[in-house]
């Protein structure tokens, strides 16, 4: 173990440097074509075998040990995002209007780099290390789905991942047993109601009038209908009904997300809101249609691997500690490798110590603390190691 | 017409006397059985032929002229309220909860005077002079559509009415052509839900929410579902859901009014409280029951009738100005008549100079100026004999 | 005046000329250059005297009588809306976006057609006749105040004008003594909430569910804070606050109209605007800031010269009935002439009776019977005579 | 153990004599006087010492062991409900609406049976028993700050308590580590608007509506101001406002409850229910008064001692399942012995397996399986013992 931490600390700067190209050069969600050549060509060069375009733009390095042993999946995304780059830094993004302003350049060259050092201790290696490097995170229906359908678990027994957080302190490890991340749902509510003139409402059926009743009485679907111990959110986040000041609007448009932790929970908010919409379409004499995407479901951490994270990063020098978290209501798609099989995600604190107050995720300024990247790398080769090595004792 | 007037000035004591004595002695609508006799009694005295029990308990007098002419009536009304009497007056209700508050008792005595002056008077009279005395205005469904039912308009070709108006200055005659006064509906809304335990909002239906979401959309009547020139009021005077404070109520009851002036908008209303309802109770998974009950429709004038009004009244010395007003949105009995006959109904000022702030009609306070009682009577004698002395001019 | 008719109806062919030829050629409010100079151009022919550029873009000409008498102003609107015509007609406009969709073309025709009519019978006119030609009534402030300012009713002792009205039968006049058009407001209210993560509600203030509440709050202004019998109507016409659907709002911008004819009612309900704002924002730990335009006053006709249309109007051959009506909650700025000069405005009825359901002003493909020019212009002229030969009968 | 086990067991028809007796003679809250007297009676018959009237109502004994040790205190409540007894038993309550309805006199009677078999076993004792036989468990402010900080919990070192729940089967214990049951508020708003009559909302403040917009607005505390994952309840259980149809409410009373389990949930929503009143009462022109009781804090459960409850009772033979559990959102006033010394707090299955839907607590049917009271008996006195014997263990 040791030895491994050694290599990765000597190729900090390599890591610095792959995240930085990445950084340069990001590309969307569904549209990645140079990010996935480079990470093939990156594995290819260190001799592994490399499955492209898994899932149609996913790449798979396959790192097999000398010795037998269990197989371990680690993961990292590598997609970026429709936000132009307001940082000012010399490897700020070059691609107008898309910027790596959640990490996933930071997960990439961890993975990258880890393989490098791993496979270079190839020898005494048991088990087999599966680098799984997915495309288009940010955008429902993701990149894992695809990847899983794809084969990319086929013979895979566990499956780590982790997230650099930029908004906690760089040496502190974040998880849960059960929920960290919540199923994160996507709606659309379209009230048709009938336009006319703003002096003349009794001709009418008031979109705008409509759409607020609907807004108001959703509240009460955390509020009354969902049980106080079950976590739950419906938020509207667009209300769209955009007309000349003396009108009365036709239509309007509400869109949503809905957040939960429990396919039961989330059935319900789904049940209510249609309710909700058929009750007050009857109510005011209007049509209003529902239209619900599920997005990812809630990254549910199992117990036993939950653990493993706690107890072995808590022995890593770097980290300064494991934390039990509350889980958090936005949403990752690797909750579908969980749904496939064992293992456990958690997050990565990349807060530079002097940055007090750090950007959020998904803000133009956003960046994290890079050496980070060298605690993530670490805690992944840390837990494969000690499953590989220790397999009885965590299969329980 | 001058000496009718006179006549009235001299039985001016009288008047006051009978008022009086009607005050000591108020009945409830629809339990009048004294009050009923005290008016045959009088009128049998005068020689007038007189009906008993008309719709059960109202009393018509008749009196025939001594030249031929059309029939014209004159409606007073005789019922009190169930109202403790609050005054400090010799005259103050004798009866414990029940007093004359709205001047029924002025109605009576102006009606009762009229008909003596006008009997002394017969020889000169042309045609008939039909005096209604009407019990149970203030309570639906009323006694006027008994009477009405029971003949007491059978051979009557016009009707007039007064109502003493202790907000208005005496000497002042308030009118209006079209709608005087509005159609007063009741309903009732009675929400079950399902109710529990405070701390368990989710295995229940909160009646109070919906019962204040059901509050909140009733205002779209008006503010959306009514043409703004047409005159509405929906109120919920009373909400009840009264439990203890750590429970979730199973059932709420909303009690209301609907003013109008327009059936079709009464129908309309009526209407959209159905649909809210029904929406309500869909979007909330509780059910809903409304119970409408119609009240008395609008008083609406009889345009020609209603100039006569201010033609005629203009001329009377004691009457300083005649006013046309807008509609009030209270209710009256009297609307019936003018569905059955043409006619008109007006309000005779009653409050004295020295009163700045009167007590408004259904007040434990209320009291009148008695000299309005004389403006009443000339002013019902004046269009009596306008009427019959010159049918041809004003039957257009 | 048999005479002056039938001047009018030998003109007819060049009315409808006129009304095609600036149908072709529309100029939005304010931007009007070509028409005015058109306006003034056609009055000097005639020889009338005439004053361009008054209030920046009106035209009026005076055309003086032999006789000595009262001084009667016409007033006739000429600007165009930004609507596509999309009628297919010879006189279709060649205005791309540019159209008149309320007929004040053919307003301007029957004016200038009159003027020409008028100015042959000179010799025998008593008074003056004013021909106003304003500009600009599409867009508050609009020109008639600015015209106003700069003299055009210095020494005009009265006031009349008529709108086209498509939605009205060819052949009726609708008039009402008092109110005839609403006055017609414009506000903003704009919240200032705190935006955030849409699984995040608790760090933020949801300036969507803050709209909503602002628009059900706003109900009861028309509900419950203003007199039934008191016409009112708040609208609000826009909610702008699109976003991603994962976001919870930062702000929300609600844009609206108030329409009332009297200005008590009208200050009561910017009052209760902005009182349920501050309550809004109080309640919500948000900022919202309301900004409120008042728009054109309420057109309010004087009794006298009202009822001068009923009687005057009723004897033209043509008009086929003169309407009582109740007013409309649309807004013109004629109301600033009657605020300064006796007067009044009615509606001419223009929808052809071969068209059963007409396209209402302000639509795409509105037009209108070019028959109830001749109409509008005889009704004008009658009004003029009448009002100049009997000046002492109507002016009480 | 097992001796004491045995002794209970022999002593188990006793216990439910007891039980039976006190079911039969129920007293309420603030109002014991016999229960405490059998109580204290019991005790000093066992040869205990015994204080009464601890915090006006309480009784505490005190059995001190032959050998040295820590100091343990078991607690049972001992008052009865406002409630009808409804269930037809021999031991029905004899005394008109008043109830043992949650199954106190169950804890009384095991608390009692225990002294007696523990003080059998006094010689072997380690350490100090203190039982806690505690008044008005039922209702606010509650004996057991009044027994606090009359001194009960003086010297001693630990707490433990339960509470028979009738409706988790027999056999089942329920407990949590931190939160259990929360904490219960109790809040009123009183809402003065200003009436009138239903006819004329424009001069009234019409509290109904008010009230209403309150009930509405109070939605998203819950739904939009705590975060996702803090549980909270706000439920309005009455809303009072009781008058005639034809009138507007000039008041309106809101009665209602709050259950959080952490402080700063607890302040925060009563902050914003302030904000809330406030600002609703700004935007309708009322005032608004909330009078907010905190009621027993959120008992929390320490967590050395929870997991002590977990592992020892999970040994106890009639013990089928230690259940984890989410934390009920009812309240309970052991909370605060748990702020002033560690312990813990637990559940103790008590439906009988013959009954399928058991009424619930505070129900006029309740009852329990009496059974439960031996598994009670035993649980606290393993807790004890472990306690006693373990000191050292246990306390970290």
């Amino acid at each position: 173990m040791n030895q491994l931490y050694s290599a990765l600390e000597n190729y900090y700067d390599e890591m610095v440097e792959i995240r930085r190209y990445l950084h340069q050069y990001p590309e969307l969600s569904f549209q990645e074509v140079h990010t996935p050549h480079y990470i093939a060509n990156y594995h290819e060069k260190l001799g592994l075998e490399v499955r492209k375009n898994v899932g149609k733009r996913g790449v798979v390095a396959r790192l097999e040990g000398s010795h037998p042993g269990p197989t371990v999946a680690l993961r990292a995304d590598f997609d970026a995002l429709p936000i132009q780059d307001a940082k000012d830094v010399p490897y700020k993004s070059t691609v107008p209007g898309v910027m790596h302003a959640c990490g996933h350049d930071g997960h990439t060259a961890t993975l990258l780099v880890l393989a490098k050092a791993m496979s270079e201790q190839k020898d005494e290696l048991h088990g087999t290390i599966v680098f799984i490097h997915q495309h288009a995170e940010e955008q429902a229906p993701g990149g894992a789905i695809a990847m899983i359908n794809d084969g990319c678990l086929d013979d895979v027994d566990v499956v780590f991942g982790t997230h650099l957080w930029a908004v906690a302190p760089t040496g502190k490890i974040q998880y849960n047993e059960g929920p960290l991340m919540a199923a994160a749902d996507r709606f659309e509510l379209d009230i048709q109601g009938k336009g006319g003139h703003g002096a003349e409402p009794h001709d009418t059926k008031d979109a705008i009038v409509i759409g607020s009743q609907l807004v108001q009485s959703l509240q009460q679907i955390v509020s009354r209908r969902t049980a106080p111990l079950d976590s739950a959110v419906v938020s509207i986040g667009s209300f769209e009904a955009k007309n000349a000041f003396n009108v009365i609007a036709d239509k309007a448009k509400l869109i949503g997300t809905v957040r939960t932790f429990d396919p039961a929970v989330q059935k319900l908010i789904k049940d209510e809101i249609q309710r909700i919409a058929d009750g007050t379409a009857l109510s005011t004499g209007s049509s209003i249609s529902l239209t619900y995407e599920k997005g990812y479901p809630a990254v549910v951490n199992h117990a036993d691997e939950a653990r493993l994270v706690a107890s072995t990063l808590a022995e890593i020098d770097a980290v300064e500690e494991v934390e039990h978290r509350r889980p958090i209501m936005g949403g990752e798609d690797f909750s579908y490798y969980l749904q496939h099989r064992k293992g456990a995600f958690f997050f990565t604190g990349a807060q530079h110590p002097d940055v007090k107050e750090p950007f959020p995720h998904h803000h133009p300024n956003f960046d994290f603390d890079e050496r980070a990247m060298l605690i993530a790398g670490k805690s992944l080769a840390a837990l494969a190691l000690q499953y590989v090595g220790a397999d009885a004792k965590v299969s329980v």
